[in-house]
């Protein structure tokens, strides 16, 4: 079975791998009774707390897809990838790092504190929400509408499609955004917002509502895991070094306050969203010779029900598993 | 040239690395004015700021070594890499990541807000003071000779001989340790040491202040990036887990407050300390094709001026430089 | 010299206090030196800087005025103790009580840190912004223009006068209320504002920017001197009880970060704004036998070089010389 | 019945002031029920938590004393009164204010996150333990048993006998004085203290094990009620500057993390000790016609059930209604 995408192949494996994620997708899922959907939106709180997919796709097409891999699911916090991706493009790295550090926190994803006791300075990294809201906020050129295309288009680029921004989900965001909005306010008042807080946090909330599946978001991941080139467009879509600098910055910041715990347990590139999903990315590797995806994969995983720190607990179980078993820890 | 290590090989590369490598000194040396000797005790205080030493030693037993390499400095910091897995040795991971967690913190290496703000809580991670003191108190079994011995001997197995302590440093040490007494004070009322607050101090400070040249911190780094098993001596000396969860931890927390910025721009596990050494560690890789330590490779460096964050400023430099020339970036 | 307000007599002192009080302010006046107008919006930036002015109400009508003592500056923080006592009178003490503490924070005016490792609970005090915005939303019963009319209701019955709010002053703070609106919007998500977040900072804008004189607000000290009731129009305005609460909560939080310096050098209920004002309650007293005010007296302070604390620099000092003099400490 | 004391007259009284006490005893003693006695020491959790006892004495002489008056008790956190007033006697005010600021927290008295925030400052004030400890260094000359005597001979003028200082309960306090310790180490590291760590942990904690009972806190809050002078003794002990300085504090800080909230309710200077001992203070009033003690008096309470912020729960709700009744609030 193949699909023609592009010009290039992505070939579906049936057989042992795709038997052996079954298996591990049998054993990960009772652990999402361990968590719960996001409530503080309808839409999220609708999910399915016992949903579990994944899709794996390798650097030379194969891909691997089970469980519940084709409910679609909003990007949330994943978009920050996506956004600090398309800013680097836009602007570069060194002026993109003027407005934002990438040193991890300790604090939640939407502490204020940080920039209280450490003013002045930059939001601490991109991974956390104000760091997240300051791209935003340098993205495109002029308005509220270019700079969420810019996202929007970057993925269309990796994944082949323009995504769609789920209306329900943004008005429900858009409306319960105290939170933030104080991060914004006090952004602005701080001088590193490019633009005005309601068009900021409007970009921001966008990309959060971008709706994909677990294989738009395993092409995403396979894109950082050649260093920006994709491997079945045969295209590179951003540098070498903006690519090392998002997945060093996934391994530190980029599964909420749980990341030293991620790397220390699971040990691979991932970004996590409260929607459940992780996208998680596996350079080529050199030390496992029995094992799968040796040039590099990407891989998308959908798991509603998260655990105090916003990550799906099933997906995060099942990236513990694959690591193991595959050796795809990269340290 | 050659020198039999424990009936294994180590052999001098004189040639094409060794010359680059000389160059990138003389190219990383100048950014040692940009920072300056630690100064809260004289014996540090006394380093020679424009020192610059490097020794790198490959899974084949290839070593290149050059410039300052073979000033003795103390470990400092870096011996909290060290305290971690010889107490994960000795009392198993899970037993250890109940007194302390893995999570970076952002905050100063020395700070003692979090626990406070946090309690009760565990120290966030065993590379800043609060969670290297609470690993020192596990150590060994009875007292703190033993304790201290336990870090020795385990330096002695991955070095080939027995380290000293540098008493003159662990004397103005153990006088001037305020700050870490009173975070071992706080510690004690948490209840997270296993012994007094006095014997805890005595062996952090004993184990900061064991001597070593960039050598011996090249062979530790080998050991690590062979996932615990040391080539030359051909033995495990401690397991895949042990190495994977401490290289995640030094690539989270290993460069203190800067930590994200080297992971973002040199992409390595590593630990400094404020002598001005620094630990690092190249895992094998499968990208590069004309590089050299395709096998991994430990590296020991040693530069005395620091910056801000505690780091060597020439150090931190010739690893970027390495890093970027040799693609040795993990991400 | 006398003036008829409704009904009684305000008579003027022109004789020994004026002499005193005249001789005071040229000590204090060069104090000013030492601080600056604040200069976040144009209106307060261009008052000058050398002017000091006060007046003095007794409970017996007796009025001392000098100085620069008919110079108009807007309440700003001041308007704090009116909104507090407007909303007490409206909505009782215990349910105010219940939407704001009465602790003081030693944090700055506008900290958000509180909020976020208190949380959750009640913003700390009304006298910092975080509070006063929570009981400007209490206010009055439907919509802004309503809240804001509470406000002035209650000047007016006080000062005998309905007051006007300083357009300019309003627009300059509405543009650059970035702080104020992070702190407004991050109570919205804790739930403590009974509006929204535009009509809460609406209100609280307007208030800061109503316009008196030290003679409106030696008025309103007088009622707090008398417990609530004005000795002039001989009517009883608020209730012993919040007096009493009011003139602690002045004492314990109304200067700022300073108010226990100015609590143990002063020694006197006081609120002041960044615009210089510096509302000021002197109690009846038993002590003193010699000093004129023994019934109770209300001061208005005004003199716009503010320090770092953001309290008049010229003020607190003259404050400081009557309060020694005339035995005015109430401890 | 009479007490010859010092030449001059103590008068009990037995009548209708001693009536009202003993009634307002018995509305407030079920509240004990609301908190429980400290129990980090055997001591202390040994005390029996219905206890409520008073002791009020009158500027003339007048002392009412009933329930359990005479049960003795530690001083505890009221020997930080003492302790600030003595180092005033001794270096002046101004040398002691270099030392420690007169800032009210709103933090846990035994906090040591703002000492690190506001580093370098001075500890905000000298009723939170960070500030006790930093005045006790500074106390007497040459060594801790001069320091505490320095204390005692400052309480036996007050009282008329040399304290004895409970050796159980200092033995105690010195074996689990861990958080102590650890803010004292910090203090010395920040170049606070003026003698070494273990000296001025002795100080602090045999200050605070001083034995009293609500008698002996009574006349000490008389001395303060008059300005340092001791109306039965008749003799000048400290001086106005210093006593006005103390009480200003015990209404801003003296009621750990509910002086605001006593201030606002009660209205009376006072310092609390986790014991369950208050002493307050009533300065001479002007306001009331039919209240006894407009002289002013000087109160000592006993009820060793505490609440959350570390004061007796039913001496605060016998506190308030006497105030209450009496018109005893300063504001």
């Amino acid at each position: 079975m193949e699909v023609v995408q592009q010009g290039t192949q992505i070939r579906f494996d049936n057989h042992v791998h795709f038997h052996k994620i079954q298996a591990w997708i049998q054993d990960s899922r009772p652990y999402a009774n361990l968590g719960k959907c996001a409530n503080y939106i309808p839409a999220l709180e609708r999910a399915n707390p016992s949903q579990l997919g994944i899709c794996i796709i390798g650097s030379d097409g194969t891909m691997v897809k089970t469980g519940d891999f084709d409910t679609a699911f909003t990007l949330q916090s994943i978009s920050k990838v996506i956004g600090f991706i398309a800013a680097c493009i836009d602007y570069g790295i060194s002026y993109v790092l003027e407005r934002v550090d990438v040193e991890p926190t300790g604090d939640a994803f939407n502490s204020i504190i940080r920039l209280e006791v450490h003013k002045p300075g930059r939001p601490f990294n991109p991974m956390i929400n104000a760091g997240a809201i300051t791209v935003a906020s340098l993205l495109g050129r002029r308005n509220s509408v270019e700079k969420v295309e810019s996202i929007c288009l970057l993925i269309d680029r990796m994944v082949g499609r323009h995504p769609i921004i789920n209306e329900e989900v943004f008005q429900s965001e858009w409306q319960t955004a105290h939170r933030n909005r104080a991060l914004a306010y006090y952004l602005k008042e701080m001088g590193f917002l490019d633009c005005s807080v309601e068009e900021a946090i409007e970009v921001y909330l966008k990309q959060c509502s971008i709706e994909v599946t677990t294989e738009d978001v395993a092409m995403i991941g396979l894109v950082l895991a050649n260093d920006g080139y994709h491997p079945i467009r045969k295209e590179q879509i951003f540098s070498k070094e903006v690519a090392r600098l998002t997945k060093a910055l996934m391994v530190t910041c980029g599964m909420y306050n749980a990341s030293g715990k991620f790397a220390a347990s699971v040990g691979i590139p991932a970004k996590s969203g409260v929607s459940g999903g992780i996208l998680a990315v596996i350079p080529p590797r050199a030390r496992s010779d029995d094992s799968p995806f040796m040039d590099g994969c990407g891989i998308g995983v959908y798991g509603p029900a998260i655990d105090e720190f916003g990550n799906s607990v099933a997906g995060v179980m099942l990236l513990q598993q694959i690591s193991r078993e595959w050796d795809f820890n990269i340290f």
